[in-house]
């Protein structure tokens, strides 16, 4: 397999050939959202690709026949709509495209003109939301993240709820606060019971003294469903455009007085940050494998055909000090879920929801079974505050500090061929003092 | 005070002039969808009068100048993110225009070729989904009803969670689920734990057997706050747009084997009905009166200077059979809330959370504290099913039965100034039979 003419394509960059993801930049020509595609440390504009006179997008991709604005939108939700078919076509027409041994070098590698206006530095664009997200649904299904934090506070006997493992637990989020990584993240105001075993419980107000964040996998859905149909297990694959990191920041402590009896709300509500370039389903196919066993007995309609049905997407978080040092603090992998996105997504639609175009789905946060370096919370990682994570030089956290980053990464494959999704980063800035 | 020149308005109608409420609608002559304020049984085509060489929309209402196609758009949101004042001066324009003693009979009443063209018979028409809702959130401030429900479950002395006085309980909902009265609600199927006693627990899968209404009021949100900014209770008022009658259609058997820890999701996420018409915030202000008081000592953020923060509106619940047979199962007031709208608002942004024009808010289920016949749902009335509620003609229920409708009805002040909310009405159909 050869590599892409195109400019500075590292054998350690994340935006190899075989990924192509999809995203909404803005560019120096260009202030209106538009589509693109990453390779490399480039991108290639598909707005600019789609207007040129030499090319016109049907002619490269007859599947978008009667669709040449698509790239001209500001999501990508008319592109996800088009369904996997197209996704899968058009990726592979770009792939041929971009590729060293293009079957169409006139297109655009010898064609300087285009090239020129078509292929930017990843640098001088500024990258938006890929989507617009009707609703937002965060998922529970990172089975050793659910039983450490159910231990924690119910311990081991009761970890789980006794619906665990008979259904991948969800809850509805916010979608207004979803934002793009860069983003910066307001540390919350909220109700705060500082101390649980006095009577009579009286909070108080204020900023969260819990910041958390939450390593989590993101899919975007690209088909809808009719209200009161349901989508079976294996059909559901179809309904995937593809997917993002996702950071679900969280204030524990807020959480924990609100949460009883339906849900966390403002623990939750205040950001929750997505990496800005969709990987399409098809770019992860090649790096299936089994998720966590479930010994439960399952219904039917959770019952997957496939048995490879989650990612091994290597995974990592960055904590960046302030001072601007930066400490790796975890490590795992995409599978360590006990839930799939098509049985989320037949979970989901199973009393007739209806998911729509741009609606996303988080996974929940996901640790591994190792241990403290595998934890994809800080809530795991310091036992609720009680231990401190030590980072480089000489600094520790229990939770978030004021100025503190998290990054979040996630790669796929060997160097030369790798399947990743870039940086989900924010930084935490000082709680509003507006008087309370 | 005079009444309206409009054809049909009976001193028993919601929509007396002193109401106006705002709608989308698509009509004979015009199926595109477009705004229209409802006047006794007919409503005012906004589009046509807009659209009519000899009014323009500008010199009517000199805030809509640079917004002439305001009611020619699909949902009222651009006219809701107007605010107040704007609302408040077209409101009192159409109020004069529809008055029998208007001061500019020469636009509308003695212009008869206008008038047979923007006023049409409610029957003519065909009502949508009013706005474009982002985020859906529903609250719990229903205090009866979440004692009652409370004491059900856990018994009188932990009826309510330590939370409940302190702060407006509530959670996401989904915005994709939301349907204007009349659309048919398909029974959802779902997991139940048909025995919480036997071990171990095991689910089954199949239509819900304890489906259920709830009777509650929404509020639509007309200003956006900026994400990371909170809106002061003070404030809050100005961020409202009006209000409709909500149905939260729930599953009871489904919720109570999913909502722990994360709290109700397929058990609500297969339909909410909402009325049509929006009683726009002003209209209620005459009804105005003091909520449930609240004994636990209030974060500053949640204190009101305004003390009559929630709206006496009578409510009644009618429940018709597949025999066509009606019977009005509960009245109580809107009254019957521990939390004001103004209060949910500054909680729910108290950490930053971004609230958008056309958001959804709901209270919560109302139900009185005069005992079974002033309860918001059925989970109360039949004490989860173990009493049955007798209707007419030798029927009774404990739950829905497939073909029964359930229709919400508000209305505030006397006959010949009505201000009320229409039907908010919807039918049970039987549960989806695909293999699970």
């Amino acid at each position: 397999m050869g590599g892409s003419w195109a400019p500075d394509v590292s054998p350690t960059s994340d935006f190899s050939l075989e990924n192509l993801p999809f995203g909404i930049v803005t560019t120096p020509d260009d202030t209106s959202l538009h589509a693109a595609v990453a390779i490399g440390s480039s991108i290639l504009d598909l707005k600019v690709l789609a207007a040129h006179p030499g090319t016109g997008l049907a002619s490269l991709f007859p599947s978008l026949a009667g669709h040449e604005d698509v790239f001209a939108q500001p999501t990508l939700n008319a592109f996800a709509q088009l369904g996997r078919a197209v996704h899968r076509e058009v990726r592979s027409g770009l792939r041929d495209l971009l590729a060293a041994d293009t079957s169409r070098p006139e297109v655009l590698r010898d064609s300087p003109e285009l090239r020129e206006k078509a292929i930017l530095s990843q640098r001088s664009v500024r990258m938006h939301l890929p989507m617009a997200i009707g609703d937002y649904t965060d998922f529970y299904a990172g089975y050793h993240h659910a039983f450490a934090v159910g231990t924690m506070f119910r311990g081991a006997q009761n970890a789980l709820q006794p619906s665990y493992t008979h259904l991948p637990v969800g809850y509805h989020g916010r979608a207004s606060s979803i934002v793009v990584s860069g983003t910066p993240i307001r540390r919350p105001n909220g109700q705060i019971l500082l101390d649980p075993t006095a009577e009579p419980k009286q909070p108080i107000t204020g900023p969260s003294r819990k910041l958390d964040f939450e390593l989590e996998l993101g899919c975007f859905i690209a088909r809808p469903n009719k209200a009161g149909e349901a989508v079976g297990v294996d059909e559901a694959d179809d309904q995937i455009f593809g997917y993002v990191l996702l950071n679900d920041w969280s204030a524990r402590d807020i959480q924990a007085w609100e949460y009883v009896p339906l849900g966390p709300f403002n623990s939750k509500n205040f950001g929750t940050t997505i990496s800005p370039w969709v990987v399409l389903a098809d770019a992860l196919e090649p790096f299936r494998t089994k998720p966590i066993e479930n010994l439960a007995e399952l219904q039917g309609y959770l019952r997957e055909a496939k048995h490879a049905s989650v990612f091994d997407i290597r995974l990592e978080v960055d904590l960046t000090t302030p001072e601007g040092d930066t400490t790796t603090i975890a490590r795992t992998s995409a599978k360590n879920l006990l839930w799939s996105f098509p049985q989320m997504i037949a979970h989901h639609t199973l009393g007739g929801c209806p998911l729509r175009t741009g609606d996303l789905l988080g996974s929940g946060t996901i640790s591994g079974p190792g241990g403290l370096s595998e934890c994809g919370s800080l809530l795991e990682m310091t036992q609720n505050g009680k231990k401190e994570v030590l980072l480089y030089g000489m600094d520790a956290r229990t939770f978030l500090k004021d100025g503190d980053a998290i990054t979040l990464r996630g790669v796929c494959g060997e160097d030369g061929a790798r399947v990743g999704f870039g940086d989900c980063g924010g930084r935490v800035f000082s709680a509003s003092t507006t008087k309370r």
